[in-house]
């Protein structure tokens, strides 16, 4: 046998791919290196989304409950089908038809191992060589890593932080052409905070039936907005144009580690069946892994039993929290939020780095946030908008305090002297 | 706005990569569609490998307690690392290096949603314009459809029926070139029903060495073999060649549905990190879906407490079950089994067509064997092997006995006439 050393083994790195692949947990990864470990004081993430380790944010038991009581039934322990099963498909529709005109039959409901796999499904389908697809920036990285493992092309479009993040529509314009598959919107909106309205999703439905593409409505954080707009479903819209919606138990029900999601077709002129869209997605779909088949199970229970005040109470303290930071951000002269957060656990803020010293960009000023103060926040960089912080306000109220007076101690010792 | 009649919708379906989405579900569900409903009997599925819904293979109780517990435990509810959560890891590195001859470390372990997610993981990783793949054939469709997907290139060698199903190292060396990454093998078999022996792992890892490719194995069957040889894991020879070990609870505790799987590197030259593989591995994973975190959690519980009776009881009955399969084939004329099953849930076994009128291939056996006593075989075509059929031996005793008489039936109703 030859010795190991004088191999040349076969596999080599795919770098192109691998580049495309930035992620919020890779980032939040290396932030997280980047700490002093001799600081004493405790970390706060404000990175993330993910507030499920805090006491005010805990999920109800009911719902661990309802999926405990399906593992034990003993009657889930089979594969599911590759579209989801039949109970739990007709719960999601008849979840999200509450908020619609229409009523969604379970054939369109396709679950999912969390809203990840809903991008990761959707965007494989769409692919071919030559087509290309539209993304929000700034937006969720997730979109952009997929497309990157795709054939597809992604192309970005503007949100307009003067206009309250809506879509730059006419970016959306310019950008389209004959190879153009889908646009995606995330409302409530991951990074930027706001809720579109129902006359802005409707715009966004007349270009994309001008356009001739379809949309993907990315609604993981449905239901949480708790300021003036109130949640529309873009699946509204599904007389207009066809609508992918994308959803989770995870942010509503505040479980990210359960990932149980969705696709849902709102497509009221028959364009995916038509387009042989939706017998691609469940051709793919056979090929796919699927959430345990007990999660969806449960979620009959889940989606109709929930108690509202649940819910209230967990907007109500997002809406204290989101107030809250927007109030002390102003206390921080390098940042500007350009728009009172008001749904999703988020919001961008503005960096100013002509008022400070020695901070190169929005990376570096992450970094040496985490290392001088062990706070957490999100250069915007990861999502398509250099020189601009996610910053998460779904926290422990303590922490959140204790975090912007830490990053107001940073500004202070690096500004910029007159 | 434009009329919707009007429209050319971006969309287009890549057929090309449909085509190769080739699945055992997908199968099995054009076979369902072709029963007769006027049959009053119940259909009897051998073509799948899932018995959960049998008494005589039903999971123990103190697994499905085991998620129970983890689930109301609140400790899981957040997004885990994307490598799986430490004590998740540890818990299975814990658990085959009982077979080892060394100890696995938790750094080893990467969870997935079952091992289907770990073979399309492990695909994409490999995956670069140019490569190629070696898979098994006959072989587990899913690698076939995932390499479909991406820039890899499959290349089949033979598993040798007449040597019992061992693997033609002679035509993997005749495919090999210098851009190989990798060889599969599925062990306990998949679709053959054979155990490796040692000294034959031992000779693929020592093909794989001097080919310079790494070994994928699939064990998503380990332990489950009930002849005279007994299972050795791949990972034994992880001194010899790198080794890819993709497991899973599915078979081995009965719950396919529950979608807990893992990748592990047995690899004691350290050629997965050297080469880049281990972290384009640990980058690929950032942007991929997880098991439940509460799925991960339950792990340690599940796979150190599982009582050993439960196990052997399994293995019993399907050492029982397989054995009357093989004694019953013998009876009908148009089967040949040249193996006797002694692992995993499944067996091929030939068909000769020149016995039968009017049967033209596989796919017609078992569409019409479907169609006219109800019986869901899978046909060998869709594990590359033409006029060969996979029988499963996993269900219920009184229904394999009722199958193979209707087997009969159908073999005595089609026989060529003298």
């Amino acid at each position: 046998m030859e010795q190991l050393g004088d191999k040349k083994w076969g596999f080599q790195r795919n770098q192109e791919l691998e580049a495309s692949s930035i992620s919020v947990r890779g980032v939040l990864k290396q932030l997280m290196a980047n700490r002093n470990e001799e600081d004493q004081r405790s970390t706060i993430p404000l990175g993330g989304a993910d507030p499920s380790i805090y006491p005010s944010y805990q999920t109800t038991p009911f719902v661990a409950d309802a999926v405990a009581d399906a593992v034990r039934s003993f009657n889930f322990n089979s594969y599911a089908s590759n579209v989801g099963i039949a109970e739990g498909r007709r719960a999601v529709a008849e979840h999200l038809s509450k908020d619609l005109p229409y009523q969604l039959s379970a054939d369109d409901v396709y679950l999912t191992v969390g809203c990840t796999q809903a991008i990761e499904i959707v965007v494989s389908v769409l692919a071919r060589p030559g087509a290309n697809i539209l993304l929000p920036r700034p937006g969720y990285p997730q979109y952009a890593a997929r497309v990157g493992c795709s054939s597809l092309e992604a192309r970005h479009f503007d949100l307009m932080p003067e206009k309250g993040w809506e879509v730059d529509l006419d970016s959306v314009e310019a950008l389209a052409d004959e190879n153009t598959v889908a646009m995606v919107i995330i409302n409530p909106s991951n990074p930027c905070g706001n809720v579109f309205t129902y006359q802005h999703l409707k715009k966004i439905a007349e270009t994309a039936r001008k356009l001739g593409i379809f949309v993907i409505s990315d609604e993981v954080y449905a239901h949480l907005a708790f300021g003036s707009n109130i949640f529309v479903p873009m699946g509204v819209f599904g007389s207009i144009a066809p609508v992918l919606t994308l959803g989770s138990l995870s942010k509503r029900w505040i479980v990210p580690g359960w990932r149980l999601g969705w696709i849902v077709t709102s497509d009221l002129n028959g364009i995916f069946q038509e387009s042989g869209f939706a017998e691609s997605l469940r051709s793919h779909l056979e090929i796919t892994t699927d959430p345990p088949t007990f999660m969806q199970g449960a979620l009959t229970q889940i989606l109709e039993q929930t108690k509202e005040d649940f819910f209230s109470k967990i907007l109500n303290i997002m809406r204290e929290d989101a107030d809250f930071l927007y109030e002390r951000i102003k206390e921080i002269p390098c940042l500007t939020c350009p728009h009172k957060p008001e749904g999703s656990m988020v919001v961008m803020v503005k960096l100013n780095l002509s008022l400070l010293e020695g901070v190169t960009d929005d990376v570096d000023f992450c970094m040496k946030l985490a290392r001088e103060e062990s706070v957490i926040v999100l250069p915007g960089i990861a999502l398509g908008l250099k020189n601009w912080l996610r910053i998460s306000f779904a926290v422990e109220h303590s922490l959140l305090d204790d975090a912007l007076g830490r990053i107001k101690a940073f500004y202070n010792k690096h500004a910029k002297k007159e």
